[in-house]
């Protein structure tokens, strides 16, 4: 079954998955109040407003534009303003000036949205297209892309909203399902590797990027999984330790930004009393230095984690989450572990059901993990686990034609793979070859640990 | 007769002054949607949300909480939030963040305005308080503060929407006024100068900041003053002289200042056919370097220059404005001149009447000079005029004790004195002796040249 | 057989070895005058003085200090001054201030070197030494450490002296051999792949460095490995069709990188008559950024390249060399092509000779490819490949423990793996498991380009 | 008498004076070994060799070159790589790496210095020169800039040798005077002030630069001087009160600079057992920020000063230096005092011999106060004392015309006046009229710091 026929079957799944995936990205949006359309504390963390903006944009410049007759933008500039990175379609609005867009207004870009959509569906209408299989095959793609902007959206927003010293809430009701509040064991799990299939190719099974395919023999030593990420309480044991003191626990690389970002802890974690808001302390400024100060008092004070929920208290049995990679790999080296290789992973989850603590349990926090349990658990949903692989080509990766091909492919240098979706990925998006990919340093993500031996 | 004796009398006047000033900054503010509040472009420009939430936190700090009993603040964080600089009071959330702070929204913002202004009122209705004196001598002065930071929440918003490719105007409306099309000769008015008085002292001639004191002796030799500021007529021509090539013509810090930042023209002028608005050119990102590229074309396209009402064409009659201090020197040794001290320029405003483009005509950019005129002109509004004076205390300052003693003070090195306010400024907030000060490569304020010998 | 018994065995010529590498690196700065053993262009590339005094300090801090009785050092403060990355040995001098230390002097440093020599052979000579195994083994990781700062010496240099405008030579001969003129085919040789060991172990064929072990099975599919490097006339013909232009070409981070750069052509290019020298035009100042303006030039002026015989032509059969990993890459896009894996390269380099033009040969340049030929040449010496790897561990990998566990294992992120030895490394250092590492933007070392397919 | 026929009177003089200054700047040398001469620790920093030739050049450049017939160079390039700032003459290899130029070699530059003088007497001895004036002028300025490199010579040397952990001595005998041990009393002495004369015209007392000029009247207050500078006790109590915690004390751009660079202590200055010196804690890196970490422990360890002749012990009766404008204003502050006007002190030094501990005692460090002593003492010499007058034009200022004008006008701009040398200074180069300038954040001269009131 080629890729055009596959979906063309799907195509009523498509307009519904179309329909589901739009609504999806403005109900994510229900929560905000104006203002808050337009943060953007670092250049990496765009917008809800830019979000919303620019996955319409992906209709309009890769389906409207090309194949729908006297297509007139809702305004010109568009194209410049919302294009995140596509050279081949032209030069961008500065990423890091993305939080100075007063205008569009978030009506204006509500009606953008609304046009776009009308638009898509009409052509998704017709049946008779002559580029009815790209159109289909492009329309998936854009939808993968809106859930994957869907999670950015949330990242993006709690790491812009955390600036605010009155720590405000996204979402104000707690987390929305209970969890265990004990620590489940750590377990071991056996596998025998071999020369396994890592990757996918299209029309395997359903959607797939570029970047997972083609589908290619790999050679795995045997190797174990731990059952479960690594908790908070287990991570705090490693600060105990002097994890953030010793050296020789870190990657060069990762000293050097440890030191030179004073990282003493995850991200969003502070200390009770010691925090920068109102009653307690209005008189501190920056963020990422303030542990630093608090060495040494690490068991005295109590712990918070600032969260889509506001500043909560950190939960022991939870994964720990918002580490960068060289705390991951530092974490697994004091563990006398590892760090599992993507394929390893892979291989692991290709025999997993996809289920988990995806977005739509609105939980929005990783969850601890079940009762005494000992087999595999958490490797979708929760937290995105960092790989010890570095993001690059498949053995006979080809990026598609044209600006779309710049989707994937040329990012492959400098970055790490992370594995399994998280608390705010769409399940609908996440399976076993899926590869996400960020730079060693970075926090901002629900970016968790599991080890490997 | 005494400070405190001078505005006892004044007391009613003062409430009057209170509700005028405080509604003004509502007032400029209307046309604002609640998005454009937010906008923080660069360290330097707050938002103008920020500006109506710290003009009120003045009140708040410096009379509501030592004057009123049991105070109980809207929100314990302000203290922290809005402080702009004032390290006797605490520490500062950090300035180049402003722009992040989407909570307080707007309404409470509001909301924490009309707060101030009750309790304020209240205060100012208590005759017998035992502080009086200093409760209407702090209430004048934060009057002042909040006009000098209406003018800053103009020129701050003008500059961040120029971030926007969309060139959004902040008053929809063209200029309000008309003006000489025409440029009026440049004449040089001579003044004997000699030994003068400088400076004022409190209760001269009504209110004054405590920069502008003491009243001291000078020594001026014979000076001219050129009758009206440079137009940017006569500016394009120190242009298309080369003025930006050549390095003879700049001391050395300007130099490297126009070379590190390619400056070929004032700050928002840019040549028809090659911004980067929508229609003409969407591919170009980067506002400052634009003009690099246009060397050589310069006179063949047509100039124009971002304002408050958005692009329009520039007018080459009026005053140049959005000059750094480098280019106005580099501009006065071009033209075989020089700036004047600010005595010089003080000694001649003092013969003159408080009148011109202030913000109150809603013009919201420099005029042109009225026709044929052998007097001197336009030194009071259209454009703060630089001078060649360092900013520093005069002969016998002394800062206020407190935190209130930073108003002015600790900004005595490394800026250069302004003189004579600009169309954003309000008629009430200028006097001869006012004295304001920015550092020499600084560019967003209503910046202009007037000549001397 | 052991370890301890395999090197025991090669006492004798690890005596040899010691004096012959020793010896070397002396002779390597004999054209040196004294001005130039400080030179330090960028932290990246230390001063001749101080890899002089490093490779004696390793032999002092590894061997001398724990294996010898009472033994004083030469200056205590050697400890610190001389420590390169060591934490657990103690914190280093900054990097960066490494050109500031003109103290201790040449004499001095050469003194050291005596000294540390005359305890070495002291040491080694002691047969029947309690830790006698430990000794030898650490000797030979000293020597090849010194062989690899041999390297660096030659290649940091070059990169200091390039930044002189008189274009000083290291050596002032032209390059030692003769070349051919033309350039020879290229010519693609095919390798079945299929499940082979990569990598070696401890003992298998005489010295290796850590990273290179544990040998591990790896899957390669069928490929195919050019017969010789690209060459600068290649190279050209990239740069011509608009290489250094055309985004779609380049990695994201390396189109970046290219913009920051304003790279053109690779490090050491110039065009004659547009060079900083004193005759043509003493008036550019900035090395990197030169090529900028030579944009749409390139084909009317004669290329030269500075070498470590100063300027000479460039030779359009040599291969291209002092290219990043990112050039590398886009240069292989645009042929159509890619860069190897590291175990690719590795499979195919384990069936040759290890022979080619190393630094004995005192060309100091690559060479130029023998003629018609159509099997695998020049995959040892004349330039490092860079592969398509990122360089981490490979499976089962342990660094050492203790500091000299610090020598690779901490740099395995961010950084590619470069195959083969260049034509200023020494041939005893080179192996087909060796395993050399550089981040993606570096230029500075004799970096080159084999395609692969 | 016009200054033709003044400097004319002069020749004989003038030669001597030539042969004087030009044989000083070697004998200055003499201590320093081959690799000393190349060292700059940062941009503003250079090496001896380059200060060794750029003063030569000088000469070559505004002498040699205009009023020779047939002037061959020692090397064309010299006029690029040993320009420093003169645009009018061509662009400038990179200041910050003039460090890199390791050739010419240091005999280079000896045989520079000799040829041009050589050619220099030559020009002298020409009575008939048709510019005879200019040249003699011209000269006579080539001196006194010469006077002034050798001053910076020693300073940026110094600054270079404090980054070695071995502390080299420039010099290593111990300072060549006795000095009272005892503090002298600080007195005011009070002047006058009234209409007075300021600045001085050329011809007026020998020679004078251009920024001294034109002779001007200047109002002046009644004043007080303090009789000496302020001590290094008192500057210690300064630092005992907390006067690097307080930021009431500071300017504002003063504080952001204390906070950025963890300034505890004047520049040099170290606390004994905690310097990152050899025996005593080999593991220190960054030499700014160590005080820091010393906080609390001020008073516990005894202070030692890096000096040209190395480490020694603090001296309580010794003028404070290597203060920068923004330390000795806030020290002012705190003493409830401020920093002189340069009218205040150029009319208090008017009256006073110029005499005082230069360069030629040999002492290389200020000295101490003579005992009891009721008058003005130590004007000249010790310290450049730091005035709170911004460096800006003279009233009727103008520039030579020519790159030679480029000399001290550029510069007006961003800097402070320092008055009355150091003990660095040629005694010959120092007047009451001389005004050095300097940035506010400043320390690596001698600078210290006189009250006024």
């Amino acid at each position: 079954m080629n890729i055009a026929t596959h979906i063309t079957l799907c195509t009523t799944g498509l307009v519904q998955q179309y329909q589901r995936v739009r609504t999806q990205s403005s109900a994510l949006c229900e929560p905000l109040c104006v203002e808050d359309y337009g943060l953007q504390a670092v250049a990496e963390t765009s917008p809800p407003k830019w979000h919303l903006a620019h996955t319409s944009w992906f209709f309009e410049t890769f389906l409207l534009k090309p194949f729908t007759v006297n297509y007139a933008p809702v305004n010109d500039a568009y194209e410049f303003i919302f294009n995140s990175y596509y050279n081949g379609i032209g030069q961008q609005y500065a990423r890091e000036q993305r939080g100075l867009l007063s205008r569009p207004t978030v009506d204006e870009v509500y009606q953008y949205r609304a046009s776009i959509d009308a638009q898509m569906l009409d052509l998704l209408a017709d049946q008779n297209h002559k580029h009815r299989a790209t159109i289909l095959q492009r329309t998936e793609l854009g939808l993968h892309h809106e859930m994957q902007h869907q999670e950015l959206l949330l990242t993006d927003l709690k790491y812009s909203l955390a600036q605010n010293p009155l720590y405000p809430a996204y979402h104000c009701l707690p987390p929305s399902s209970t969890q265990p509040s004990n620590t489940s064991p750590l377990i071991f799990c056996d596998y025998a590797g071999g020369l396994v299939a890592s990757g996918t190719d299209v029309g395997n099974q359903g959607f797939c990027f570029d970047n997972e395919t083609p589908q290619h023999k790999t050679y795995i030593a045997p190797y174990a999984l731990a059952n479960r990420p690594v908790t908070n309480g287990e991570y705090m044991q490693f600060m105990q330790d002097g994890g953030y003191q010793r050296a020789e626990l870190w990657l060069a690389d990762g000293w050097a930004m440890r030191q030179q970002k004073a990282w003493q802890a995850p991200l969003y974690w502070q200390q009770k009393g010691l925090q920068k808001g109102p009653q307690q302390d209005s008189k501190k400024g920056k963020a990422e230095s303030k542990a630093e100060s608090q060495a040494g008092q690490q068991q005295a004070a109590e712990w918070q984690v600032f969260s889509l929920h506001g500043l909560v208290p950190l939960e022991l049995a939870e994964p720990v989450c918002h580490v960068s990679f060289y705390e991951a790999d530092a974490y697994a080296r004091w563990a006398g572990a590892r760090l599992p290789s993507e394929a390893e992973w892979e291989h692991a989850a290709s025999a997993e059901a996809i289920a988990g603590n995806f977005v739509a349990a609105q939980r929005l926090q990783p969850r601890s993990a079940a009762q005494p349990h000992k087999t595999m658990q958490q490797l979708f949903g929760d937290v995105w686990e960092w790989t010890a692989s570095s993001y690059g080509p498949y053995p006979g990766f080809a990026a598609a034609a044209g600006a779309i091909g710049e989707y994937n492919g040329k990012f492959m240098c400098n970055q790490m793979v992370l594995r399994g979706g998280s608390c705010v990925s769409d399940r609908h998006h996440i399976r076993a070859s899926y590869r996400n990919f960020f730079y060693p340093p970075d926090r901002w993500q629900f970016t968790g640990i599991r080890l490997a031996q």
